[in-house]
């Protein structure tokens, strides 16, 4: 019963890894917004497999059709229907996984919550469902863009080891797509995807951060108490495979700090006379509320768990098993993580700038 | 539209730092858990102000009275509603801060938002509200000992750049309430507090870091693929007045690990032939369920934004202002947010405890 | 966990019978709106018991207390809390009834659903419980008359097979509150309290109908497919204890309609150039949507199940039982309900008032 | 944002009547349920146009594929997407009816509502879309009956003021769906028919009642105090296209009733110790909560707007406007309807029966 996001933009996503299909479900968007099945495929394009050398080799498509919420080119405030067909699954191939739990995996898990899965490529647990996700993003990024004027762009900042320098204020989106590897800081991301270059001539995985910036936000944002903006964007980002750490703004940096140091002074812009902060270590929140300046987030993801070196295990029967994974698989997920990252944030800002709508303010 | 958390354990709460009361109502606690008054006010008197040199002053006896939902000593299924008045409140010390804009702090924010705002004490956005959050939070902690044997125990584990060792596994809350600084390592406990002593003799404030555990939880909690445990757990964590940053188990460490180090190899543990694995970077959770090892995360707490150095601002009409704190305020707020951050852990549990439960497995 | 009702404008009451409290947190009512708690109580006066020959001689003063969410005479945006104290409770008078199945009330279910009962006058089963729904709808009655220009209307249709000539377009809240069985039809009126007189004389107890109007809703509320407003209002009334019917426009009257003669046709007003309809069968709503006629709607109440004459039942072991009722009782619940009603109606649209606001139209 | 119903068996339809497709997606139905697209299937059928010379002519096949949640014949908790394609559409036939608002139908208020629409075959506003919750509620079906011993019946009772003998405690799906008329009275149905016959002839329309029953629900199921399961089956029924009343059990008649006749007495069943009661006029339902009787519940369809009389009406632009319908369309509903009461009140029963489960009892 979690595959609903959103209160007023409310997102339902559904498919496994090698069943039909894929799709989501919008609930919510206004009606009269220009939308084409084109903009969702530009976000979906991001994310797909088969991308480059960095990336798993399986062939998807990932075609969007637009079902239904649509007519002569703008929404109609009905759900928006999402579907997108599964077209290289390859369910033999995951026959000898059927009943072992691969360390890292949502596999014995998933059979306690369960007690069954379907085990082709992880199913439901397969980082496959993100598509669902960033096809509905990209509806959101439409939204954001033409009536709030509000954008969002992540990015890869650190792959393993290898971090990068980049200015949350002025990247863009095409200097994060220059790079395969999707990292701006174009030193950097050579010397990134040379490093998932050696992980994966290791046989091995690796883990990495995405840095993620939303610009254009107004201030008044987010709903306390439990629902602060920074809470969301947590549990959105926290809930995409494989993230394991959030911050917004300094996040664990300011655990370090003094209270002279941290506090973002206000000022009053002289031109349009709004109140701004001269620094921004609050990250764009203030008691879990937009403040009007860039909100600045950051994830940390595990390394896939798929590696190629021989595991020791268990089956469901509890029984010594011996793991060897050999197919397609990404090294690292940071780099096609960029476009999820980006769609998370973007659901929860669509579903806040109509929770701020219906303030009436 | 945002004071309620929860879906099956649903705990709303209300309440302003200067108003009347606070409070919580839990809709959804199942009926015959022994519950008393006296359950709830021993948690409560650990997040409560006024308990030494390391907090604010304020003299809140914080006495919570029960309204409703329980009958002969046992709760009826029936919303629990919790009652706690607030007694020292001094309203007239906030009168020069009625449409001023303190940094760090929501006024700006929430008068973006809303509009209007209770100035006094913060009011809503104060962290006083989190008193409601861990009254609601210690029936949690009854109905998750009692039914499903489940202990959550948090602690300090950095304040500023001091940290401390803490072995998750073996921590007790003994232990973390030996020390009013609420770290169990004795010696960084001790350094700690003078930490905390110094930044206050100076005027300012500093941030930390808690750590949190939760054992006992069976494998199979979580709500993939929006609720996932941690992904919930985050939410809960970031919604506390001042945090920041979370994580789960290898958290921003592992961003930078192979997958090779970073899998927790599965066992069948030789007396109760569970799956278990033999380490837990995980932290506890796979695909966002829980795996029955103990569960694990860290929240960065910013420092508090109430120090007593000069501050330039502005108030609510863009004019520039002087902000000079004085009165009673906390230095470091880790030490009481241990209470806080151990009910958020315990809201989310106990919700996922009943989601299990529909499974009807 | 359905203590909880609306999704913008949000209720969650609590409160047994005879428990220390009942009460009502209202989560989402917009900031800026001028209340105060004799509004509420205002409201509450019309429900409360004691009024008269026609009702229970239970005396509650219910006194309503606001404990938040208000700040000099506005709202904040913050959570409404509201207090109304227990004190004409007479606990011991039920402790016959404590493990006695009473015919036609929910000791038996309430069993079968919690497993333990607060069973002194029914618990959270005793409809003392809508005092919270009364206190909560006079929030939303304030808020769509202030800012929407909505008014609603309940009266007494029928007692038993006295029925009243009631039109729905002009009736008043003088004119229902002119006569204490709150029927607008004088004469009608009459016969219904002498009707009550005389069941009451007998030990007996009667049902009634009660119709509502609200006037100046505005076309474009309503949310299909599942919220329809009709559906809504529905969910509400059958909510309220002792409803077993509810109609909107036409209702049962319209099955046997045609089409020719029930549709009702469009027409343009000429002084405002409003779409309209020449007579309003639809009562207001088309698709679930208010068309910006009058919606006028009708809930059909079972005779109070507390009747004086003996009654043969069962004990929560199963064994044969004679109950026998005394003590302060009504003798037909539509007087009292019409606040209810209204209460309910109240709910529904203020919350439809938000959900309309966050289209952004 | 009202497009999902249910909280544990949640459902969100999408789809309009003449876009490329309806459906549905069932997220919290329980793992390891025998399900077969052919179940799905055979509900769908009973509700598809083009039946019989009663019902519309258009031919849509309305075959179901199941996208996702099921794996080797059984449900894995995950959700289940349901895709009918929309064949026989013909747009083009709708071209008149682009800025006309057809009296008894929803285009102007959809209109008020969201500004835009699509008006062909009446869009999303149109019956067709119950065709996904009757999918939907065909997997409702499978789980009541499989899991918990459920059954749920509708029958045609009333077509205007030609009324039916249903006793609803023996009436099987077979004896209704033995006449196309769907009434288990021969001798009703045949004068239905013929009464439907004239009314086509008339070029007229006609509204009708429906009956339905709920056998085997166990005592217990229901969720005071908002809830009820009065309350949402009355929600799920009136969100039916075209229905305008309600009744539980006594319904409108128990407002004419005395207490002592009205009441339902408690027995005990000498063979299964069950407490039962030696009538039903509660319908099934006491407090909101299921006796374990025969849950009987009734619903008033108003005549189908589409008649083929010329009516005058507005357009958008407020001008007058001449409205004559031709093609092929119901002239009465309740045939049809009989498969979406029944689905109304599965998918209500399913969400009570999960709901029911998180108590753990």
């Amino acid at each position: 019963m979690s595959n609903t996001t959103g209160r007023l933009f409310r997102v339902t996503t559904f498919g496994e890894s090698h069943g039909p299909a894929l799709g989501a479900v919008i609930d919510g968007c206004p009606p009269g917004l220009a939308l084409a099945a084109e903009d969702i495929q530009a976000d979906l394009d991001r994310r797909r497999p088969g991308q480059g050398r960095l990336t798993s080799r399986r062939k998807e498509p990932d075609r969007v059709e637009v079902l239904s919420g649509l007519f002569e080119g703008r929404t109609t405030g009905t759900p928006i229907a999402l579907l997108i067909r599964n077209e290289d699954g390859d369910p033999a191939a995951y026959e000898h996984l059927r009943t072992l739990y691969r360390p890292g995996h949502a596999d014995f898990t998933w059979d306690a919550r369960f007690g069954r899965r379907d085990h082709r490529g992880g199913g439901r647990a397969s980082a496959r469902e993100t598509a669902a996700r960033v096809a509905a993003g990209a509806v959101a990024r439409r939204l954001l863009a033409a009536w709030h004027g509000v954008e969002v762009v992540a990015w890869v900042e650190a792959v393993g080891d290898v971090a990068a320098e980049v200015d949350a204020g002025t990247v863009t989106r095409a200097a994060v797509d220059a790079h395969e590897v999707r990292c701006p800081d174009r030193e950097a991301a050579a010397r990134m995807a040379e490093h998932i270059a050696a992980v994966r001539k290791d046989g091995d995985t690796i883990g990495g951060i995405i840095g993620a910036v939303a610009r254009g936000v107004p201030a008044g944002w987010g709903a306390p108490v439990f629902d602060k903006l920074g809470a969301e964007l947590g549990h959105a980002c926290l809930s995409v495979p494989a993230c394991k750490g959030f911050e917004i703004g300094s996040g664990f940096r300011g655990a370090r700090m003094r209270g002279t140091l941290h506090n973002d002074p206000f000022v009053v812009d002289e031109t349009t006379g709004r109140v701004r902060t001269s620094k921004n270590d609050a990250g764009g929140l203030l008691g879990g509320i937009s403040t009007g300046e860039d909100i600045v987030l950051r994830c940390a993801f595990k390394p896939v768990p798929t590696h190629f070196h021989p595991q020791a295990t268990v089956d469901r029967d509890g029984r010594p098993a011996a793991l060897q994974n050999r197919g397609r698989h990404d090294p690292c997920v940071v780099p096609r993580a960029v476009a999820i990252v980006e769609a998370a944030t973007l659901l929860v800002l669509a579903d806040h700038a109509l929770l701020f709508r219906s303030l009436g303010r």
